[in-house]
């Protein structure tokens, strides 16, 4: 099979001091860590679009990025060529999981009729890949934003055509993800949301992508597909308003229709700061919640306000949210999806190495710091010690129900000495640091 | 008594050609629009804390208003002459309702047990006052956030003898409100919320923020108060994050913990703002989810980051919320509170009353205007026409959730000519423009 | 000649109370306001790239707008069907100018040599048809963003070879713009600016900047072009932080290399508050200061983070800045610019018309009111008197210079007793609110 | 003389590997690091007024901070107590510099001149304290945006006597400046900016605050004070929008009025944020221009929209700004000044040396990391080779300015083929990354 980089070998682990530009300096994919290897914790992902297809051009400019495999002949032979290149990266990269669109992964054709087919026709040579080389698909899902028709969006659309065509889309998306042992279907609401409220019908919007979804479920059941279905929330990018804006919308979305038990989330570090959360306040709030499906792990840029899908390099942020991982034993069947793309101008097929080994070094080493933070227990010790009058007196029969008003007024009366104690904030932050510098 | 704004006799509705500073434009009381007069449309309602005890100090500087009432000899005695001053007000501004926390209304007693004695007695004074002046109380609350002790929280203190007190205020404030009539209760959340993730435990707070709730509902059973519940969201500030960030979110919580039957929305123009909404989204969500409780109107600046609570001047706000407030017929037993502080440079006794005219008059022609649209039909027919393949053929079948995938698929298939139409988002707001100028 | 919009006959201004959606309600061009033609106040101009160019992609989808001019065989014809279809909107329309970038006028051929050659192509015909339908050019300009060349800058470039391109592509510019009578040249710096400090070299980047404005002004001089320089800031997208930020910012690179004498600035609305001023801060900015020269009307959502540019409709900005430029003596020889495109969802052929109905009837409004605010002279008189004490005493001998600090503490301490006045924010806003209904 | 933090003891450095949480882990005073001691690096200094009267008050809430020195029977006995309890906290920190205003050094008396003898009695305690634990003053200022007097502003003020006041204000914290030594004078214009445009002259306002600046120039002259003028750039709060918005506005202010030559800047890291920089970029900026003349060391949040003014513990921003520093050749005669408060939440005495310990451990590391990656020559090397084309060549010329734009056309007519490079933004990020790990 041809050779996509023949400039770069397969990326080894060299370890901290290492100079070489392709080597990982702290990914060391059989380290033991806690009660895993790294492999087993990260399983990280390759996300087919941002990787395969994204080409650099922005609302301003064109793309940037010539790839090999960009030389064929006709749209399906690019198409595989890309799944070659993809692989070869995966294979060169260590990575042990992809993730894809129906849309990126196979050209779209005239009809539905002729997009399924060739989509078979991809899926088929998928497979065949998937086997040569070891690989597993995370997840799929179906692209209901790029195409002109979801101009008004998907299931919310206001054309009911469009709710048909996106649930037969959707439909063919989970059959070939149940057929390459795909371990969760993500639902990504790229135009599920409004431009303006003057020509909206919420409701009705927001009733349909209901329907969507409990329709989803139904086939899901039908054809036995056992994978995590996902919801990856967004505030807004590229509608005004995005209907699934943040884990907490989601989750009272799913209430309110009666569809909590069959969805998780799906948390993109770049949507969660759109939303001006943290990418941990997100995963902690889904953690505790029991919905923590999967993470789309890239950043943004605090100063700009849209999706730049960089790729991570953040320590903290990677600390914080492998902590959350941890205490979440584990995120599997989910895993690491680097949703990232390379900079406009990182252009060259060698910075898609650079910048995964960069993103990949940058969550190992977040995971070895959050393992060392969860033993040396200073954190879990602070925080238990902070609330611990909820466990005895006064505080543990709130938690139990057992006093209600008149109880605690009755109580508050009688305290009239209350000691608060500091939150103790820079002491913690310089703690984090101290567990950084010093892993 | 004490005249306290001598200088300031009663505001008349003069008529949109009045150059006289203090007489209303468009705010005529008994002018009907629509089915009601304005009065009864607007539920007009002052806000006591930042009327009569905001100062206009910020961060970075203190209190540059002088107030009448100020020279009082004892606290007591101050909180009885902004009592008199505040109905004077209401009087002079012909403005119905008012709303209060237990703090703005009485000083704090060094213990519960005498804060509480406090309040009674001017609660004696106010009711009084609202006979003699024929005023009523829209809401109270209780002040759980400017107090050194909720400085972790209240109900979501990590300390339990905090949520004991909190508790007790409550049941105070909840009692006093039934006492004087009140039509609500509101919760504002100051300080349920965290600063850093690193000393919180999350779940238990959430937890028992629902806690309280509950004792809430149940304690207002106990002794009949029929008001309604209120929560008013806000994301940040002061807190780093707000518990209740946002409608969408509050509904999220009261579903999850079993409260959505006995809480609604109090909806505050600029803390929709700070949240990335449009006040008219966050009004529209509530109106259509069915828990549109009242309004705080108000408006920030949308360059800055902060609660700025200006008087609302903002004709677009106003015609948009009216138009939701009419679409859901009324917004009793809610009001429209002005939750809004004169600037810091507005400092004269005289800017409390041009404040108020021009927030005023801003909504009064918002809800002449809005009953103009809801009459002339465009806006709501262009949405029923949009929307209207849900009414029959697949999308009726689809709403009456008689297709699944499959038959979707199939038609989907079938299909092959999908025609969208535009959105026309520019020409509906010329649209609402014209009704602007033209009212 | 081939009609491109047969639908759409010539737009007429029928009154404020017309239902015909395709007539002006508020623009009329010869209604005298002041002392000149609403037209002359105007000087509207129609954006060549947004409005004949712009297919309404977006970064995560594709162009919806299917336009009439699409179906010529050659970019060469497809850019002539282009120009006839703009003097057909500016014919129906009844705008007098336009303004184009040189690669949105004439495709790129694929050298530089062929490029020059086929844009002279386009320009005779250009010319040809400014003729026949009495059309004037606002500006021109050179498109260096759009080309994956300028990726890292054009005069900013690393590459010394992009700054040689980005001064021919000028130098040709320049010609077609003196050739066309255009009355002004711009310059934004699209890609002027950086991704990461870490790769920059800042000082040079700059420094290569005022090189190329320098060479401009002189080769100017040596063809005797006589059109107005203008530079248009703007803080961020595409590059994270784009050299030519704001007004103020652009000032100070000016004064730093002298160039000051030579540039005015032309402001775009979104670009104001996307570096969170609002449009009349830094119209009034440039205006106090003498180098307001042109303005992109357009306007951002408060609540997104991107430059949606979309059409101008909030009233207030329309007044505001029509009240800036009435008090700067005019616009000439600037315009006003709608560099402002229809919404994705606009995609109908006919919404090119009732977007620019929508925002061209704005600003008529917005110089109507406007124009009685200075009339009324009660902003006017309220901002003299306020800083009346600058005119006597001690403020008169500050403002002269006559006395120093030892005069001024001799000053102070002497004058015990300081009197502020308040500064009646929201009694000006009810102001401003009282014109915009009345007018 | 009394002890005010009896419980805490000197802190000393005890390495990476303390759990001391009284101890520097990394600020070791002594430590060569390049050619100097961390001590002659860092130049570390205590402010004055979050360290010493802040009180952790907020918009929402009263301050929750009870100090050991609040316990004095006068003003001006409390004020003493807090020099002697400053100056424990500098000696126990091995803080060689403090910072101050006029007014939170000293209390205000009811008339000017009662001021300045109050003023001149703690300046005189002052001194001795100085003397006796052998510290140094990095700046003094005067607080012109506290007290009600400058609602309007100081020198911008729309009120001349306020002018003068400000003047007379200034005059005397000059001379006390002078008197201990100051190596800086700062000014920061708290009001300087406006609230609204509406009743805003911006040009007198403007031109006053430059007259302000000459005065002050003239003054120093004439006392023979030769400490470095700063200015503080903010973008907004406690206005709307601030005159000295960022450093790029400031440079063309003093450009603007002739004061360049007489100022630098003072660069706060949170100030930088709010203006949408990164604190690295406005550091970079002042570098490059030779303006760099202080640092105030804090971190906002950025998910908040106002100055959080926290303690820094951010890796990224100690280690890129350490670098431009040392770039700089230091930043004598500045220093780097804890413009920060420790949390609200954080209100005991101990959180004040936890969060200096946090803050200094934090820039101690990151000077370490900067002076590796100066010597590593990594990122210097790169780009110096990235911006080579100008060293030769047609990039000579361009520099050197002997081509225009005919030379360039010919130039890039002939010069068909131009090769880019990547930018490799992502491998620099992750070469700073593993500086920071392994260091």
């Amino acid at each position: 099979m041809r050779e996509y980089f023949p400039n770069v070998a397969k990326v080894k682990f060299e370890g901290r001091d290492s100079k070489n530009l392709f080597a990982f300096k702290y990914y060391n994919p059989d380290e033991v860590v806690g009660d895993k290897t790294m492999k087993e914790h990260l399983r990280y992902t390759l996300s087919y679009w941002h990787t395969l297809t994204g080409g650099g051009s922005d609302p301003f400019g064109s793309a940037t990025m010539l790839r090999p495999w960009d030389d064929a002949e006709t749209s399906i032979e690019m198409a595989k060529q890309r799944l070659e290149a993809s692989f070869e990266l995966m294979d060169k990269l260590d990575i042990e999981y992809f993730a894809f669109h129906d849309r990126d992964i196979a050209p779209e054709g005239k009809t539905l009729a002729e997009s399924n087919a060739i989509l078979d026709e991809i899926i088929d040579y998928c497979e065949e890949l998937m086997k040569k080389y070891d690989k597993k698909l995370l997840w799929g899902t179906a692209n209901l934003f790029s195409n002109p028709r979801f101009v008004h969006g998907a299931s919310t659309s206001c054309n009911a055509d469009i709710f048909a065509f996106s649930a037969a889309q959707i439909k063919k998306a989970m059959e070939i993800t149940k057929r390459l042992g795909g371990k969760n279907y993500v639902f990504w609401g790229g135009r599920e949301g409004y431009e303006t409220l003057l020509n909206t019908d919420m409701k009705l919007e927001q009733d349909n992508l209901a329907r969507l979804l409990k329709m989803s479920v139904d086939y899901a059941k039908e054809i036995g597909f056992e994978g995590q279905f996902l919801i990856e929330p967004k505030p807004k990018e590229p509608t005004k308003h995005q209907y699934d804006f943040d884990v907490a919308t989601v989750m009272g979305f799913l209430k309110n229709y009666g569809l909590d038990k069959d969805f998780k989330v799906n948390i993109e570090a770049n949507h969660a700061t759109l939303a001006q959360h943290t990418f941990q306040h997100e995963v902690h709030l889904a953690r505790i919640n029991g919905i923590l499906g999967s993470l789309d792990v890239n950043q943004g840029d605090p100063m700009l306000g849209w999706d730049t899908d960089q790729f991570p390099t953040n320590i903290y942020d990677a600390v914080l949210v492998m902590y959350e991982v941890l205490k979440n034993g584990g995120i599997q069947p989910g895993g690491l999806n680097f949703d990232a793309k390379v900079r406009r101008a990182s252009f060259e097929p060698e910075d898609l190495f650079l910048a995964y080994i960069a993103g990949m070094d940058t969550f190992a080493k977040g995971l070895q710091i959050a393992q060392k933070l969860l033993d040396g227990e200073e954190l879990e010790t602070f925080v238990k010690e902070r609330y611990s009058s909820y466990t005895e007196g006064i505080g543990a029969q709130i938690v139990e129900g057992s006093v209600g008003f008149k109880e605690l007024e009755a109580y508050a009366l009688g305290n009239t000495e209350i000691v608060n104690k500091s939150g103790r904030q820079e002491m913690l932050e310089g703690l984090v640091n101290q567990y950084i510098y010093n892993s």
